[in-house]
């Protein structure tokens, strides 16, 4: 009797542990349950946000990716509650026993109870979020273009980042691209050195996760492409003209800004609550050495879910090598138990970290060894495209990349409206 | 003393004209207004709309297109209404002056009155439409393979398109595909034998415009690939559920359905009335031999806006090549007229035309000409792809097309979410 186990999202994590057990056809039945119908490259995420890939060259349908995984059915639902003491959940559509259960919904943004600063500073976490961020940046040249108050037009000129970690790093440096190098020859009443991108911290670093080093290398290299580097300080109000902040010094600013971003805080899925398991500070669910609940072994969470302790006490970060990692262990220990193995103790292996600035700057790190530059740049590029899902998506990626380094051009600008029936 | 030129509308015929006044730095001052930031090749929107491009493949920013035409400025402006009197026209931002008008702003769908058809049954006329039907079509699917009730899961996997001209035939060919070559292997409770699409069209015919034996070998094509005729049927209501039609015997029938597309009447755009000069029984603006008003000749109106009648009577129908053209002669008018030379009458050099139905299946006809099959097929390609704007979109439309051919796939399987905010 075949074993069946439910995977809820099919993200990093997720869709590795669907491939793992795809290789056990008689040992288990998987279905994968997602409220997209495709897997999304995050990282990339903010590639889409500035225009220079389409929605399409950053996803693949997931149940195209697990087409041979014939064992694995997928449906587009989401999950809305999990019974641990019942074995089951239910999603939008139905309930589902299970036997084993993995949960990778992932994370989404929070605007650490200010929920209504969204309006005004969307984060960048889904496809929509990302097109919509792009018609903000693109809206604002336009509407700077055939601005005739000045002050209005430095408003429309003028972009807030929030947040310096990887992603708030990227925008920002992307944005500034954007401003002097793409868009100088199509307009008529903009000069490129009137725009300001503006990156807000609350901590004394950009990129504070990396290495002090690289992350004075990024702020320099930030610096260099003409982003304006604000540390320390905090954001007090959103809204639709500008950001209201806080200064090192205690005093207050107000910068006047039409196009905001926010790249800040990070909150797990709202499905956490409903397990009635013990949560860390930040809301994720804490498991064992295994992956798997206190509660119920045969319940495992993975990925950005997850509040996982290292030996020596590092909680592991919400990278996409954790997730997959995590995703090809806990599929290896649910055949583990199926067969009465014992199951075995999660190690990550650090695969290093890096973040893209702009052309030819990039900081990186791997085990002790540091890089900057156009190696770290190439670096970055290469195994963006590697961990890329599908092979057409890799190719694609690429030569859209390849074209936009020779032509300093971004391919995909355009504005599309929010609603289908505005014409 | 430069003149002032004002083009309202950045499709083929508008961009046509803009890129010949742009020849004319010394003598024109170009203004070009359009409430989108890119030019749409609309006779490929249908390939976003079933999964076969992204948005960015087939559109391109106006002003990246006339970034060397330096004395042409593009503003992002929706037109509200022209004073023929006073040569000036109000836009959603300023009023404006101008010496010479080109009025170039295309056409939308009509539903016949029955505007509350839309919700049902999307038309195909922006990248947003596009990508709504798009939603629909891949959500069908979706839906369909986890509905446990027969009855419901056919009405998943039923699919009207209503209008049997090019769009439809294009549309109808392209969903049967998805539905028996792309989706079988992805799906584990749908059999694609099962899928219904169904073309509706009032008329006698498939592709009235073509000659009688075309239109009858583009009808075998879609029975071939699965798709349903009903010819002499008129749509009487459109639902959530489904279709209401009138048989060609005047019996009524209704087709249960979760999926329509709108591909039937074209209305003008509504900025025509507020000109106060005559328009046609459809709409359109009725210009001159020289393409201008009669009561206005500094006035031009072109593409599928414009109603002109060639010797002999036949009204010019609203293809790309016809806008084309206009544009190119209403501009080069202004000039004349400028260098106090006479104005020219138009002449359309006729480019025949063409229309995809399937893999290796094309319809095509040019000065008497016909062709059907692989060589129409190809000429299909070729020519949408040399007519594309920009080297890149050639390039990648080229690519995208050549590896969906190799591996049956389709590219851009995304369903995205209405709304930015949803999550």
């Amino acid at each position: 009797m075949k074993k069946k186990v439910v995977i809820v999202g099919g993200g990093f994590g997720g869709l590795k542990a669907a491939k793992v057990l795809a290789d056990y056809p008689d040992l288990v039945e998987v279905t994968l349950v997602d409220k997209r119908n495709y897997h999304l490259f995050q990282p990339l995420l903010y590639q889409v946000a500035t225009a220079g890939l389409s929605p399409a060259d950053i996803a693949m349908p997931i149940r195209n990716v697990l087409s041979d995984a014939k064992n694995v059915t997928v449906y587009l639902e989401e999950i809305k509650s999990v019974n641990i003491a019942h074995n089951s959940l239910e999603t939008t559509g139905v309930s589902a026993k299970y036997d084993y259960l993995i949960l990778a919904c992932g994370a989404t943004h929070s605007y650490f109870g200010k929920d209504h600063w969204e309006e005004f500073a969307p984060g960048l976490k889904t496809l929509e979020m990302a097109t919509e961020i792009r018609r903000r940046i693109l809206m604002a040249f336009e509407m700077a273009e055939k601005e005739a108050d000045e002050n209005i037009k430095s408003e429309w000129l003028t972009f807030v980042v929030v947040g310096a970690g990887p992603t708030g790093v990227e925008m920002a440096g992307a944005i500034s691209e954007i401003a002097r190098q793409t868009m100088e020859a199509d307009f008529r009443n903009i000069d490129p050195n009137k725009t300001r991108v503006i990156l807000v911290e609350a901590g004394p670093k950009v990129l504070a996760s990396f290495n002090e080093e690289l992350s004075l290398d990024a702020k320099k290299d930030l610096q260099h492409l003409g982003v304006e580097i604000m540390n320390q300080t905090m954001v007090t109000d959103i809204n639709a003209t500008g950001v209201a902040l806080k200064l090192p010094d205690g005093k207050e600013e107000r910068i006047k800004s039409r196009t905001v971003v926010w790249a800040a805080g990070v909150k797990p899925s709202a499905i956490n609550s409903t397990l009635g398991v013990p949560l860390d500070r930040a809301g994720r669910i804490i498991v064992t050495k295994h992956l798997s609940l206190e509660a119920a072994p045969n319940v495992f969470v993975i990925g950005d879910q997850a509040h996982f302790e290292e030996e020596g006490g590092r909680v592991l970060p919400g990278l996409a090598p954790v997730a997959i990692q995590m995703g090809a262990h806990s599929a290896k220990n649910i055949i583990r138990m199926i067969k009465g193995e014992k199951v075995r103790e999660f190690k990550y292996l650090d695969k290093g970290q890096m973040a893209t600035i702009g052309r030819k700057l990039a900081v990186m790190e791997f085990k002790g060894l540091k890089a900057r530059g156009t190696f770290a740049w190439l670096a970055w590029l290469f195994v963006h495209v590697y961990y890329l899902i599908g092979f057409k998506n890799r190719l694609f990626v690429l030569m859209q990349w390849t074209w936009s380094y020779l032509t300093f051009s971004r391919g995909a600008r355009l504005i599309t409206k929010k609603n289908w029936q505005e014409t």
